[in-house]
């Protein structure tokens, strides 16, 4: 099973997350690229600090909202978006160059996650960048959402991807961010979920019941308080359990 | 002898020169990286035109400043510099990629070009950058400069270029801007000066005289208005006298 | 009648449409702010060229978007937006009190100006700075909009716009730009419509009949080849039918 | 005594400072106004709270370089600069306005305040924007800087500054930050300076002695571990030896 987290958020001065901590628990660092978060020297720092431990590293591409960061729907035209995506994907390469690897897969960040998952005209604009930059690489994606769909038909491999701290409605979707149900806060029960996805391919949902959640990486956050001790007790539990974190790509 | 211009120096609706125009003329194409200039529209149709007519594609790479179009000088500290070229280098070569091809050279723009021929810091964080992309690719500055000499000392090629519509100094230097004789603007005087740097190795000075200008790259200009005409009749002379245009990459 | 216009839509070094000619045309300059277009120089350029004119000066603001130029959707919140629109309104207003002027009224742009015509939050976010900012300012909209409806319930002043370079639908409304008969293209027909809104209160439909248009002010375009020409055309038919071209501030 | 703070100085997601405790200790807030750091809502939820407590707001104007947060010198020219302090001075006075107040006073940031504190193309720069917006408002500044000399000839008012938690030179100028030196980093001792500035007019210096510093306002920092206790014990020393703490606007 793979670990990933958002990585390289700060900007400039501005710091977001704890970077060099969460480093030493994912296997995969989905590193932002400078248009929603992440400036040069940031980038340099976790591919830096990536290649040393052997984390592969991601292109964690947003659209051009700092202010925003990433996390408003922008109405793009297909051939922006997806120019927009193939610069932030150069961009990054160059970083993981100077430590002599490359962006290992693609993951869409905030809104543009979003979008991708449910829309055709982002999801498709993210696979031509792909096409562009290198058709080998992997999109990071929820299972079932039209970019995994598109991404298969277009032969791109998808790495799906679970949420141990969210919780999932009995038709394998997220609850919503604006339900007060929407996340997990108990890290006991965020680890026992992440373990349950690893080896009994399920994951609880509110109700109680639960829904195969067949996922090769779990998500796993560090930008809230609690949130890097959470993920150690994650990477723990699944080490317990006999799963080796490793990375998919 | 190489012919060289800047160009896709627009962002998103704003546009600046003629780039198809000179795309048919060059046979070097500095390529704004989306610093001072240039959007990933903008590069992905200039890489795709310069690939199409067997144009290099180079990096020119700028201060992060949009408002002043790479212009106005910033102090910036070397690890910062360094780290903001490599991201242009590798945002550019994304689009190179699509194309079939990759970035052939680097060069500085405006208060950057400035800075590094006359000062270390700059320099070597471009040397820096280079280095950490590929080492391999040749950096195109003004002969003599601290660019020139640091890259020369770093065992990096250097491709020397000179200016036929700008007036030089009997010590070989340029003419600052702020003077008024510094620009040539008839355009057969330009024409004859890029013939004499190819195929007598001087440029007439100010004073009347000639200095040896020892150039294996003219840069033509496409921003003003009969700029493109005057690089036409630069093309063309140079012909006229036998010199075939040719990249140096 | 009041003529209006956007202005002082470059940034940096680009230019966009002519200021100068259109500022002896206009009664009323909606200037951009900086957000989708519209650099400090540039707004004091032309809030001193229309102090001295007599040309009424309004916030033409925009989502945060240069490399968009304002045109593409961003799904802000309403209290981010209506904070970024104050901002944008204060900017403008420290040049026109360097000419001993004032903002005179809002006009959104682009995307928000569409986005405040038919949805309620952009709308509402809109007068919520107008209510910070003067709640005496006007706001220039389309007639019937969700804008002019929401001003017109919190007691501000609506000023609608009609467009005289643009086909109407036998329902009032505009033929979507994506339809191939959008635009009327004949100058001389663009004044005939100026003059029949000024005198008639009708505009022509696209089948040929006539449609009430009740309007303070019709907008001039000047960024398209001839537009300038165009609107020289609208101001003096306007002015041969007995029409005096003032301000609604 | 004054006391004043940077504050507002996040932008979007990210946070710097503890804004909150800040303006329950400080007289006057040098809010950031968007261009080195602040955004929109922030600079709304500074002004007002500010309003709240009574604290006078002051524009803390930068240099256009989100990423570099305004600490990177940038060579502009005299016009440029006047107009985008202009800009940012009008920007947040919409703000003060929402909240029945206004911007009371200027005051440079980071590279652009030790620029025109030496300089005298950004100090004329500062004072025509002042003079534009509101002639009236003083500038807030070291004692005996260029820009306190230039606003003393030109009849604006000058507000000067010490730095209770930085050590003075025995000519009265600060310990440059280049120097192991150069901060006071006791709070108790940072909290005597404070009071013998205000009692005394003195401060003592690195080799033992004390030199005159009159000021009329003591900076305090907010973003570093500790600063804000540091602050507390400031204001508390400064009320102990019978020093009311009150803006100077």
């Amino acid at each position: 099973m793979d670990l990933n987290a958002d990585l390289g958020e700060g900007f400039g001065i501005w710091r977001l997350g704890d970077d060099q901590a969460l480093l030493n628990l994912v296997t995969s660092a989905n590193v932002a690229c400078g248009f929603h978060a992440g400036d040069p020297a940031t980038m340099r720092r976790v591919c830096a600090a990536a290649a040393e431990r052997g984390v592969a590293v991601g292109a964690q591409v947003g659209y051009r909202d700092l202010a925003g960061f990433g996390r408003r729907y922008i109405e793009y035209e297909f051939a922006e978006l997806r120019d927009e995506v193939l610069y932030q994907l150069g961009a990054l390469n160059a970083f993981c160059r100077a430590y002599r690897t490359r962006v290992r897969y693609l993951k869409p960040h905030g809104a543009l996650y979003h979008a991708a998952a449910s829309e055709e005209l982002p999801a498709a604009a993210l696979l031509a960048a792909l096409e562009d930059f290198d058709p080998e690489l992997p999109v990071l994606c929820p299972p079932g959402s039209v970019l995994a769909q598109l991404a298969q038909g277009a032969g791109v491999r998808v790495v799906a991807e679970g949420f141990a701290d969210r919780n999932y409605l009995p038709n394998g979707r997220l609850v919503p961010r604006t339900s007060p149900d929407a996340l997990v806060t108990d890290p006991q029960e965020v680890a026992r979920r992440a373990v349950r996805m690893a080896t009994e391919r399920v994951v609880v949902t509110v109700d109680g019941g639960t829904v195969p959640c067949v996922v090769e990486s779990v998500c796993l956050h560090g930008d809230s308080p609690g949130a890097v001790a959470a993920a150690e007790l994650v990477r723990a539990a699944l080490v317990d359990a006999g799963v080796t974190p490793a990375s998919f790509a």
